[in-house]
């Protein structure tokens, strides 16, 4: 996040391949899965996951409130609990496609994943706080800690004390029907449902009401839509749209390099964004220069990615790029080509498949 | 795998990212834990994660045999079970720090987990299937299927009769006390242990007893030690002695570079060796030109790492660079500096882990 860029789209630096090494995606088979197995849901972490002692662990709720708390995760536990199905994303999605791309976690296309989770509604904690009312944001802190860009810090995020008082806010103590992993966040995160993942602190243990606006690294710095490094830029939010597919037939081990037999081929996928439902999904087969509109499955809840289906008629053995876009509620749609900014948020372009059709035997 | 090297160390190209998004480490902090938690284990997948139905698939025993057996899933879970901790690594852990490395899965370092698998033994499934007198190997057979090296192929790999048989060779369907996950090889994968982790075949459906040596790709061409491409090579089997520490510290977010407080600084690690038991761990705090012994944990189960602890006296703020280093019973020691071979196998130099020491405020 330091600002440096490459330019040659051929090589990833090393510092780069430490990040992709540690770091994953979600392989695009997973696509198949309406939840994403443990394991397969991608994972971003600025530092080292910390070994939190749960029976230690504490969460402090403090700041400008009339009443601080402080909570065990049994006092967690033990609050009204909410499950829910929720699409995240990392803002760095697609970061890696960029022809001027940003020195950072090298995402392609797969930091995406739909976890089941089980928490308890934020909001009522608020209230039972009682924020002051010249309290404007919330600010959430993890115990992971590190330095970027030359400032030591603990993971921290804000929201507006609005946006934290939405319903579908929870604080998550489960995936998939388990505690937390470590890796996502044991014992306790934030879960933001429509937003990228920064939003969703993991390893939270203080949550801070302010009555000016947070100015931390993360917030302050990182994820905010700039065209010139120096200029303060627009904050990353929500989730932009993006439609993904199954990658059809075999691929090739090193290439990626994906290989159909003539005739019919099933395509699948799923999209989602976070700026409302998804109503049109788009496919093409010759690159974009036409498209048919996918079978949409019944909407999901309204948080979770919905999947689509088509049948491909891959008649004629060569060479063809298949694409897909999706469209949502708001009128948003992804961009044919990805569209830079200077941290490559929210890199959405249209899903290219390059694809092979070979006779069959 | 098809032999192309790049020698630019700084640079990764665009087909080894696209297995790194896919593929992932165990982040090394991890190594805190004696089982590695589900997600954190590191993976290497050859082609897709296949979609297997569990009432659908059947395990075929047949070839060289007396007896052909077709297996359920509940047939192999029926049988008597046993469960073992396992440390798993990759062949190819530490190829991407070769300076003229083959161009595959980049693994710096991370490719390594320990699970606590669930299974059956294989020998006695051997015996009723009743090995025919010229069986000399068994081949397993996963589900996974793609293109290497031009070959179209399923996974597949053999062993001995003779390493088949061993008492210790398990077929698993538990990982961790859950069934295995869509990416450990769901529902039946076989377990070597001591052996890296492309013999462990995953998604497996067929093991065939033959009567000449097994000649596939995976087996002929791919997992040999080679100075030339064109020689034969010998075949890569038990894991090489590595010791690695949890970097102390706190990272910084790209370089991954560690700061340290002055002060005594704990240092932790596992080692392992598939040639026998850990017997001694080394620790350096001047890039190896000094050593002292760690202090090694009581012996695990005999295929599991061993722990290892130290305290180093971080006395002097500026610049170090920590190291560690295992030997085994058999008198293996890790290298100095990582040794090339044609796929980049085995590279079990120590530890080297850079670290900035900074006055405590």
């Amino acid at each position: 996040m330091a600002g440096e860029t490459a330019t040659d789209t051929d090589h990833i630096t090393r510092e780069e391949l430490q990040l992709a090494t540690r770091n994953h995606g979600m392989p695009l088979e997973a696509l198949r899965n309406e939840v994403t197995p443990i394991g397969l849901h991608y994972l971003l972490i600025h530092y080292d996951i910390p070994a939190v002692d749960p029976a230690a662990w504490r969460l402090e709720v403090c700041g400008r409130v009339r009443r601080p708390l402080t909570l065990t995760l049994d006092d967690v536990r033990a609050r009204p609990s909410v499950t829910r199905p929720v699409t995240m994303e990392c803002a760095g999605n697609g970061r890696a496609r960029l022809e001027e791309r940003p020195i950072s976690q090298p995402w392609l296309l797969e930091a995406v994943g739909t976890g089941e989770w089980t928490g308890t509604p934020l909001a009522p904690l608020l209230d039972e706080a009682g924020l002051d009312d010249d309290a404007i944001e919330v600010v959430f802190a993890g115990a992971d800690r590190g330095v970027e860009g030359g400032v030591e810090q603990s993971y921290e995020r804000s929201l507006s004390v609005d946006d934290a008082r939405r319903g579908e806010v929870l604080l998550a103590y489960e995936l998939n029907g388990a505690p937390l992993p470590p890796q996502h966040g044991f014992p306790l995160r934030l879960l933001v449902p429509g937003w990228y993942g920064m939003t969703s602190v993991k390893w939270l243990e203080r949550i801070t009401a302010v009555d000016e606006p947070f100015a931390g690294y993360q917030q302050a710095h990182s994820y905010r839509f700039r065209r010139d490094p120096d200029e303060p830029g627009e904050p990353v939010t929500r989730i932009a749209p993006r439609s993904l597919m199954v990658p059809p037939g075999i691929p090739d081990f090193l290439t990626r390099r994906r290989f159909v037999l003539a005739g019919d081929c099933h395509l699948e996928g799923r999209a989602w964004s976070g700026w409302g439902p998804i109503e049109r999904v788009e496919v093409s087969a010759d690159g974009g220069a036409t498209w048919w509109d996918a079978t949409l499955a019944d909407p999901a809840t309204e948080y979770a990615w919905r999947a689509w289906t088509t049948t491909w008629h891959a008649g004629e053995p060569g060479e063809y790029e298949l694409c897909c876009r999706a469209t949502d509620a708001a009128g948003n749609v992804q961009p044919a080509q990805p569209e830079w900014n200077v941290g490559g948020y929210a890199v959405n372009a249209v899903h290219r498949v390059p694809v092979t059709v070979t006779e069959r035997a």
